[in-house]
């Protein structure tokens, strides 16, 4: 179960009766099925678990009856505000839920007709944080953006020498997690300009993104008891797509010798859904480590690892500037990249964070890490891409961008696709910045 | 409320009709009043809110139809497995419960009768960790620990140049955070022995304890809204006892650039009871700093935090080897300390971690930071008391410690006295190193 193996829901042939999933450019088509949770958009209703399919969602409490055996009990778990219950199934269970939909979805189910009274319109759907986060962890696992934020600080030392050998991480902020959509407040806290002896408190002038994936856990191991690399992905739930915002003005003053924590811990904005890594095994690669560089000690080593640890999701960042927005013009795509050039793969990730007896619990997030590629333009946030605010990026339209200014609205699209695959997507996970408070007294 | 006054519940004069709350020696006389969770130990009971007195546990829920208005709200809301409800109330209602039972405790309260039928005794108990943490975040506010771990890795800069300017942070685990009693599984990692060009896996040859408290946040803020100094400490709902467990080597290894992780995140110890600000009004004193020193920016500074700000909280560390144990012997005092040398205080901690509008909510903790005193054999860790290992300390019997055996069990604790006030304890927190699981594959 730990790199999940190709099974009849990744069919390319497969339609769905719904026509709005069998778009070419579909986010979510049958092959998908995304986990997330949801309800009326406005209302007060409690949010309730859903799965994505075309521009609708499975109310997943309603279907449940439609089911049978574990997808059944898998169902009615999911009814609640927050997925934790499901996740807490284990793997068995989400994935007869989505053979279950996978077959009820076809064109020619004999379920349509009582599933058609169970969806809902994303149209008019609101989203939250799918689960209940008891904690959360950032991993730091893109070699590319270490070492480009590495030679920005340390020139002649990018890369620290424990980089190829820890998938390095730290703990994070679970409160601060907010959905895609939600609005993110421009913090106030301490920096040290240039050339002062003696810092200063204020908003945040060089506040920033970074393009990540998130990992939820699924199954949680006890305290004291390490997750092998064999099982290490069956005790992940899937991915969305996470924005690790960052202010760099407060994270340079603040972060030696402990790490960041101000810089970061205001908002972490997620992705609605939960890509499932049976939706993703069509699109599995080798990991590659190039044969100079130490290969993983024992703990974070296995044959189906470096067989098919790698994922190829595409990503991407757009920036629609309050300016571009009133002009009605798209958002400017600042940079693309892909999953695939993570120096450490998800399962490496679990693996190492429980090697201790760390205990993760159901609903627990992962970070990925700012996800850039090996190019200069494949950065994955503005640090990087404009040399620490040296060289500002042009969006088009005669603007340039250091770092974010209020009104930006950032966002982060994945989605993997390849011939012979039906695309599967990860909608985005977007918000924009709002202006400071009036400094705190 | 932010820096408590002295109310009738710190009356010496006042005594229990529970004649085990009255000895000179007692950690919970009726002046002290901590909240915890318990039950019978060995049941399944669930466990509830109690508040201890002498050798007895007042049973919240059991004794809440003896209360009226808030204080029976409180008490209700305190029955459940957790504090947090509780919590959630703020400091009135936690402020009116402890004056409640102060009335119903005393000599000659017409409530006796009824309320020690809601009383059980502490020898038969077992506790809990007394809230659901959410987030987890670990202070350094000790300039002596840190300017005595900063010598033994920067010799030149012991301390960094944020240190008098930022109360340095960063978060935590809370998945691993352990009530005391419960064994320590001595962690599995990579290290990087000296000399060695290649790091190792294995078992942690350098296991440490750290001597904290733990503050517990009552009522929470929202996301985007600081709580400033004025208000800071009233939304702390009390203080612990907490071991930071640390593994030296793997933090050594790890901990570039992003902070601690797999060498802390394995386990944290908390006491089973938190002391209210209200019980310490009595200890506390003038928050000063050298003049040297950078005063605090304005928003971690206030008239009150200067005046009172600072807690002469007694601590220690204790020692039982199983060597002492199969001897019958006492444990050996390793350090004393106290929490009045804390270069940052319990309200400027809760400031600092809003001011960039993160959300804190009830029941989340704040570690204080290794709390060494100016004195070297004030250190509140082996790091420190052993010069990184370099001159073990004696524990008398012959044996001596650079860090941590299997079999040891390291006690901590902490209490308030001076003349003309009752003495104030907080118990201990307690937790014994077990060895470690054979190596994970």
């Amino acid at each position: 179960m730990s790199l999940t193996a190709l099974n009849s829901t990744h069919d390319p042939q497969l339609r769905s009766w719904l026509a709005s999933a069998n778009a070419a450019d579909a986010d979510f088509p049958i092959q998908n099925l995304p986990f997330g949770v949801f309800r009326r958009r406005g209302s007060s209703e409690p949010f309730r678990g859903g799965v994505a399919i075309g521009d609708a969602i499975v109310d997943l409490g309603a279907a449940a009856p439609l089911f049978a055996g574990l997808a059944a009990e898998a169902a009615a778990a999911a009814a609640r505000p927050a997925l934790n219950a499901l996740m807490a199934l284990g793997a068995p269970a989400a994935s007869a839920l989505r053979a279950a939909l996978s077959e009820a979805l076809r064109q020619g189910a004999p379920q349509q007709a009582a599933l058609e009274r169970c969806l809902a319109a994303q149209a008019q759907a609101e989203y939250a944080v799918p689960a209940q986060v008891g904690d959360y962890t950032d991993f730091y696992a893109s070699i590319h953006h270490a070492t480009a934020v590495g030679r920005l600080m340390r020139p002649d030392q990018p890369l620290l020498p424990n980089y190829k050998w820890i998938p390095v991480g730290y703990h994070g902020r679970s409160s601060s997690i907010v959905v895609s959509g939600q609005g993110i407040r421009r913090p106030c806290g301490q920096t040290l300009p240039q050339g002062m002896a003696e810092p200063v408190f204020g908003p945040s002038r060089r506040l920033d993104y970074e393009l990540e994936l998130g990992l939820f856990v699924g199954q949680g191991n006890a305290l004291g008891t390490p997750v092998p690399m064999a099982q290490a992905e069956s005790h992940l739930f899937g991915v969305c797509l996470l924005n690790d915002w960052s202010a760099r003005d407060i994270q340079g003053w603040e972060y030696q010798p402990l790490g960041p924590f101000l810089a970061k811990n205001f908002a972490t904005t997620v992705s609605p859904w939960i890509v499932s890594f049976e939706a993703l095994a069509p699109f599995r690669l080798p990991f590659l480590r190039p044969a100079a560089d130490p290969q993983p000690l024992p703990y974070l080593d296995s044959a189906e690892n470096r067989a098919a640890g790698a994922i190829d999701i595409r990503l991407e960042v757009l920036l629609e500037s309050a300016a571009m927005r009133s002009r009605g013009e798209a958002p400017w795509r600042l940079s693309t990249s892909s999953y695939r050039h993570s120096y450490w793969t998800a399962a490496q990730l679990l693996a190492h964070h429980t090697v201790n007896g760390c205990n993760l619990r159901p609903g627990d997030l992962l970070g990925s890490g700012t996800q850039s590629g090996p190019a200069p333009e494949e950065a994955g946030c503005l640090l990087e891409l404009t040399q620490a605010g040296r060289k500002p990026v042009a969006l088009g339209g005669g603007e340039t961008r250091s770092f974010l200014q209020d009104g930006d609205r950032v966002i982060l699209r994945g989605w993997c696709e390849k011939p012979g695959a039906v695309r599967i997507g990860f909608g985005e996970a977007a918000g924009e910045v709002l202006p400071a408070l009036a400094a705190a007294t």
